[in-house]
């Protein structure tokens, strides 16, 4: 019996007739010796087209025919790379989210998978077809349309890899795999063979940009290997494996950054219990990922609490602050828009102390000032102002020497 | 209880953000006094966009993945337009054909419409939502997308005005009404006020391009009083009524003309019975529509037969053509793509003589050769060669006094 794998293929990969059609011989290379299942994103731009459109209508569409009008690009996308691999006599049918019954939680723009119907992926198999897949969409209970989020296809190829018990999942995409930091900062930069998940997750989150977090949530929950390499140019990628790293391979692997971020500090605050989840609760229920919190010590009974989200719920974050006013004292609010955050990852970090020193030292001696700092057990955060990302990734990469 | 009807906006009429934005006000207006579903085509321009995303992978893509893929037009401009209304304070949904369970056969891209769930629409109605619902695409029984066919857009809305007994249904075009000819070639044609269903059923099929024939058998069947008005200006258009005509409204209603036809003479074949079964079945089969069907007397056994075909099926109809050869024998087939097909309409023609002869007279005058005539209870169609429509047309709307 033939392996199964996942292709998912980004939105450069099929962003032009062209490249749709140099896809369909990556597809017909792996189909030879393996069971394939593909899943697309939307044509580069197509998704930007789209968005534009919608905003001729109010800056705030609604949410139901905002992912009712995105969710058409990968459709259009699956569809064409269907009829290019019949054009070199491939099998392939095109299935979109309400055909695989791939459900979702109802929150829309953000919706969450909860289940794919595997049998009708199987059927097309067993018959020798190559199930071409929307990527980024779902559908609700009630059978409205969902989409994931940006970068959501990675998340809907990994699903189907853990449903349909694939051996790996391949992200394809314009880059040939994973860096210790982005090449076009720190030219230095090295391609990694292997990374670990966690550190991936790591990684992912804070902005690596190759792949979606919570794909790697989800092929680290069902253990589903993934590889992140390039539909443009041949290579074997990186591999995100299920195996602990050698600790050989070193105390850092990566260095992440992310700018596009705000940094909200509600200042003031009467330090009564609960009021974290005063504060996270309501965020959390208008669907805003926070990323950064951090809650200064109570000085006279008041106390600061700040927290960052991405640029792209400013809009939201800013109505549930103002609905706050209602139910918690708080003197005012303080927001930064002008701020990036630098993530040093690495599982060797768990063994290792003196990481943390090693970094601020660096960063202390190119004059980059720190907001704010958070720790996990393989990671390092600190919050800097936007200008200064550039320099501190490029001491950091150096202190930690991964150029070698 | 207010009344209800089905309004469906073409291509043009949502061609841009800004007509999107007029069509709300005009779904706005009717709103106020109605129980308004609305039903829309793809901006135009969209779908000629897809086909040519989809010729980019051959002549002939897989129907299954063309359908798949032209039918996201619609679901963009449904979802623009929702948003739309929202803009001005109106409550709106999009539904797609799989939404509102449209279903269909399985013939893609020509596909008849089954049967349609009213409840969800109803249900919307029920919450003073209006319900804007993609036209020209349905599904199939397992769940695949088809469409309906060109201008299928109007099918859908007569079906669904049927469906849930709508009051009328409203054709909203770039067209005012309905004309006694096409006002480009006969600068004197007049718009009609109303029209019968049988009229108008002639004059759709022979092209008269303002609404899709298969949308008044529809209406005919169903008994839906259909109206065909502009979006860009305000105006009353054309009734298709379900009463009878009075007499007195003249003898001829309309000349109805129509190019890209091809008309193909199977020369010599062997006249047994059951020719035109063997000749015209497998081209059913193939779902290609024949048109004008003419079979000479036989001489010595033989015959020719004669028949015209819409120029998007002429590649299917040489296949099909190719395939007879086993089983059918003929000596050569004539193909011939410059002809058009004029024809003149009128319910009068019933109880009126001497109609042929007038139109035959007037052609003579003018000089345009005669090469097929059909004709029914209340048409005359002629063949003609394409070059001479519009001598024709014209001579034929002097000789009716149509522009009076």
């Amino acid at each position: 019996m033939s392996r199964m794998i996942v292709q998912k293929f980004g939105g450069t990969s099929v962003g032009s007739e062209e490249r749709i059609a140099s896809v369909a011989q990556i597809i017909q290379k792996a189909s030879i010796d393996n069971s394939v299942i593909v899943v697309v994103s939307a044509m580069s731009g197509e998704t930007n087209r789209l968005i534009k459109l919608a905003k001729s209508f109010g800056e705030n569409p609604s949410k139901r025919e905002f992912d009712a009008l995105i969710s058409t690009g990968e459709k259009v996308s699956a569809a064409l790379l269907a009829m290019a691999l019949h054009q070199i006599g491939i099998k392939a049918k095109s299935y979109t989210a309400s055909q695989i019954s791939m459900r979702t939680t109802d929150s829309y723009s953000k919706a969450k998978i909860l289940d794919v119907d595997g049998q009708k992926i199987q059927d097309a198999l067993n018959q020798g077809i190559i199930p071409i897949i929307t990527g980024f969409q779902g559908i609700t209970e009630s059978g409205d349309v969902t989409t994931l989020g940006r970068g959501g296809s990675d998340t809907t190829a990994v699903a189907i890899a853990a449903q349909m018990k694939a051996e790996r999942c391949d992200i394809y995409t314009d880059v040939d795999g994973i860096y210790t930091t982005d090449p076009r900062v720190v030219p230095e930069a090295k391609k990694l063979d292997k990374i670990t998940m966690e550190e991936m997750l790591e990684m992912a989150g804070q902005g690596a940009k190759v792949i979606q977090i919570r794909a790697v949530e989800f092929a680290n929950k069902y253990n589903v290997p993934v590889r992140v390499l390039s539909s443009f140019e041949p290579g074997s990628g990186t591999l995100i494996s299920l195996e602990e790293k050698d600790m050989e391979n070193g105390l850092v692997s990566g260095i992440a950054f992310q700018k596009d971020q705000m940094k909200y500090t509600l200042h003031g605050v009467s330090d009564t219990p609960g009021i974290a989840y005063s504060i996270l609760g309501p965020l959390s229920d208008a669907n805003i990922e926070v990323d950064v919190i951090v809650q200064n010590i109570s000085v006279d009974g008041k106390t600061d609490f700040t927290f960052t989200v991405s640029k792209e719920d400013e809009h939201a974050t800013s109505e549930v602050i103002k609905q706050m006013k209602n139910s918690l004292d708080f003197d005012d609010v303080i927001v930064d828009s002008q701020i990036a955050k630098v993530s040093l990852v690495g599982v060797g970090m768990r063994t290792h102390a003196g990481i943390a020193s090693t970094a601020f030292k660096a960063l202390s001696e190119n004059d980059v000032n720190i907001q704010m700092i958070s720790t996990s057990e393989i990671k390092i955060t600190i919050v800097i102002n936007e200008s200064a990302v550039t320099k501190a990734v490029k001491a950091l990469h150096e202190a930690f020497e991964l150029e070698k």
